[in-house]
């Protein structure tokens, strides 16, 4: 069969907007041949709409989606469609929606496969929305029967999971159908999957593992389309391939953009894989599209960026102009009296790199007004945490008041590091619409800004090599409350994304456990501070923000 | 039998504070002659733990709070005990934890109920957490039989709900069960529930008649006892009590307030159920609990208040000083060049009824240094937005200043009116630790105000009558951007607690399509500022934060 993996980028509740841009992807694959064309899951609406599915006009427009789509198909050697939807349930207990992968063919909507596994962890709610299948059924398309999942439902093969999120296995229960045709409509089996399946760094290479291991062991050729685009924390990165019975690679879509690939699955070719030349290069395409997506789909196109010197600040002005545009990026350094020399001329020589505007607003002039009206509360104390936040929540004033006159959005430079232990200023550096490094930890924001600078410097040599300092009091080091980084971020990987205990991490890691300990502790202490945080793209298993959840008034031991 | 409903207020994640609470309750109700002593649902714990229970050590804590209580039940004539713990599942496959109800006695684990319904919805998350239990059984207590649910478990009856949330009943079940005990074990029905049921307004009396429902369709005594306390966003009203198998009340415990109540299940007296003698009382008891728990399970004594001379800021005083004291609650008056007289005048007036620190810090000098800063990037624009949000960015700068430097929280003033339309400064009166009233709307903000002067006048007068304004700019009133309150609030209710639309909204409340919609895009547009708000203590069914999940990318008709 000749199918076409229609890898779309959609806006969430933008059903006009979604089914237009299917049309063109329809058009291009019928021109091409295809007998059928693949969207991803929620393609409709966009995936994740969370609570929008509570709405019954929102399931309305979706149907009405699904009408349009049909009307496309009508008429001869038109392709079938598969695209997922949700869609009001028909159940009369339960929840009031499902999602499901809808086959379109001659006009008509002609099979429904209602989503069966339903994830719901980590950043995963389906369960609050969806009203899981109750059966699985083989159809036909164009004659020729295939076997259609939705994501998850083809994620839960006993033989490659240790441990199982569900007790069923749709593909077992499919194959198991298919093992009962009679032989001259059985054939070349195929399993057809529709997914939108967020990105994570490694992500790729385990949905192809998993999904090779799948196609050899079943014998069937595995179609996954997946959706592209990111909307809020959640990126998607595409990446949509077929396999084999062999597990050979037969079609591959690009990564972090928008493709139509057609191909013939009894097709003898092999494909070859995409795998990023460079491990780093895969995060930073991830983070350049989750900017891009996220200011634009906000209705915005310009952002603005507080310019410290340092690395991160750095490394998010490169990560926007690759997003948006150097014409629409702006950079403001804010020096305080404690700022280094360098603070200014490393931002500027940045700005310079960068072709973006920069200007210069100091910070010592409004910070000693607010001391001076401080005084009388603050007599008789020494200078300390009160003085230090005061200038960062400066300057986020001063970048907010530059955002409301410009219409630019803030983009905040903190990273997973800092936002782990609290090492960071609620309402001063944490301003901002999007915390763009916010899942990427200090040693990855080396790694990256040695990428960023892969063809020219553009993060100057005195911001990557300086020791990191938030310059808040005299001579200050990031090393004077904190490990460093090279220590402090596997401890800190191992407790936010492992969950390992502290004799664990001690033992693994060969670090003290009282410094384990303590470093668990601040990352306790500062949950208050994370969940007033902008959104944070998501870039590893285990991200801050909607993914994890943790409660802020707790008493727990460490 | 003799039970003890031991309604207790534990702390996420305090084992050793929450069992040693539990013994307290215990030892007591022993005294007082109890068979069955009932704690809540995850009493060990606390409810709700979240992501806390995805880690071991987290169950093994818990594991080791039920050996605990197990040692007190040893010897002759000890109660037994029924206590709800999260534990590590069985199960091979499917979620690593459990809901149990373990029934303790003679000095050990004799029975342990898994709870079957585990509500995804609102602010539940527990299918992320809890492998359903696949079956329930009747159990016996001291030589009697007893149905135990948890929480949910009963909360599905098909005579009550117009939809049910699962296609299984549990109570059924058991009632099932029950019916084929031979007679001379049969007899009375007892049906035990135990709960964390998170109060909204007017839960109270549903739960009653939702299980005195269940209690005549079964011809049983249904016990419920319930978790009281708040925890984060969320405040549990505690109201334990027990119906007979006539529907009377048997037993009832205090709302919003650890209690005890001992009483027989056959006991024919009936006993008074606790109505709030007025309505606004129940919503009034409900902030001041979840204030005065949230301030201190989070270590903190002291509290800190933006006073404007409005309404929203005194009412939050007024809880503040009833739930820590005045001693504990500070307030801060900034005016402004554009704070009318009486925004000082009144603001003191409230600190001296309430008998709170009071001091003045002018935003005037600081305001004046910014725009000084920002003249360059401001030259040639007009006073507008960015002028605006100064002015509350900068008394947000002083609150978490003056919060730094002494230890006192701050708690934010927004009404659940002003954060639905976005009318409120991200990072300016949005700062602070706790959104006191951000589930209240500015016309129940009225209602609270004039019963926080029921004895005297706390409030000042002028505060109540004069009409709203942020004083932003010359002679600013709401009204001038937004409709009056009494328009405003019954089309946000609508709107955001049942999802109705344009149309509905416009017919049911005899109000323009247009300004309906026009409301609508004001909410949808200020879902990124809800994002980064201070968690808001739930008083209804639908309140930002935690248990309303929407996109902030999104491009929804209206």
């Amino acid at each position: 069969m000749k199918i076409a993996l229609a890898q779309i980028n959609p806006t969430i509740g933008d059903f006009g907007g979604n089914t237009a841009k299917m049309r063109t992807f329809y058009e291009r694959a019928a021109e091409l041949g295809a007998e059928l064309v693949m969207f991803p899951e929620l393609a409709t609406s966009g995936y994740p709409p969370a609570d929008l599915l509570e709405k019954d006009s929102f399931l309305a427009r979706a149907a009405a989606a699904l009408d349009e789509v049909a009307t496309w198909t009508a008429g001869e050697g038109k392709p079938a469609v598969l695209v997922g939807s949700p869609l009001k349930s028909e159940a009369v207990d339960g929840k009031r929606a499902r999602n499901v992968a809808a086959l379109i063919d001659g006009g008509a909507i002609r099979f429904m496969q209602q989503k069966m596994l339903l994830p719901f962890y980590d950043v995963f709610d389906e369960q609050r929305y969806f009203e899981p299948a109750e059966a699985q059924a083989l159809v036909l398309v164009k004659g020729k029967p295939v076997a259609i999942t939705v994501c998850e439902d083809a994620w839960n093969d006993k033989a490659f999971w240790p441990r199982r999120q569900y007790a069923v296995d749709p593909v077992d229960e499919l194959m198991r159908q298919w093992a009962m045709l009679p032989p001259h409509i059985g054939g070349e089996r195929v399993i057809l999957n529709i997914s939108a399946s967020p990105y994570w760094f490694g992500k790729e290479k385990l949905r192809r593992e998993m999904l090779v291991a799948l196609a050899l062991r079943h014998r069937a050729a595995v179609v996954l389309v997946n959706q592209v685009g990111a909307n809020d924390s959640l990126i998607f990165d595409g990446a949509s391939f077929a396999v084999g019975p062999d597990g050979r690679v037969i079609a591959q879509a690009a990564s972090f953009r928008e493709d139509l690939v057609v191909f013939e699955t009894t097709g003898a070719s092999e494909v070859e894989a995409v795998a990023p030349a460079h491990a780093v290069a895969e995060m930073w395409d991830a983070l350049v599209l989750g900017t891009r997506d996220y200011v634009r789909k906000c209705g915005f196109s310009k952002a603005l960026i507080g310019l410290s010197g340092g690395i991160d600040s750095a490394l998010v002005a490169a990560i926007a102009v690759e997003a948006l545009g150097a014409e629409n990026v702006a950079g403001v350094g804010m020096p305080s009296e404690f700022s280094s020399e360098g603070s200014v001329s490393d931002a500027e020589a940045l700005a310079k790199n960068l072709g973006i505007k920069f200007s210069l607003l100091p910070v010592r002039g409004i910070f000693d007004t607010f001391t001076g009206v401080l005084a009388e509360d603050f007599a008789g104390t020494a200078f300390g945490l009160a003085e230090e936040n005061l200038q960062p929540r400066i300057r986020g004033t001063l970048l907010m008041a530059l955002s409301n006159k410009t219409g630019a959005l803030v983009l905040t430079t903190g990273n997973k590091s800092e936002m782990a232990v609290g090492y960071c200023t609620l309402y001063g550096d944490m301003v901002g619409a999007l915390a763009v490094i916010g899942d990427v930890y200090k040693t990855e924001v080396y790694a990256l800004s040695r990428y960023a600078n892969r063809e020219r410097e553009v993060i100057p040599e005195a911001t990557l090599t300086k020791p990191p300092s938030a310059e808040l009091r005299p001579g200050q080091k990031d090393t004077d409350s904190l490990p460093p980084y090279e220590v402090l971020d596997p401890i800190l990987k191992a407790y936010v994304e492992e969950y390992c205990s502290v004799d664990e991490i001690a033992g693994a890691q060969k670090v003290d456990a009282g410094l384990v300990r303590s470093v668990i502790k601040l990352v306790e202490r500062s949950e208050y501070k994370r969940q007033q945080a902008a959104p944070v793209l998501k870039v590893s298993r285990k991200s801050f923000g909607m993914g994890r959840r943790f409660p802020i008034a707790v008493k727990a031991d460490v």
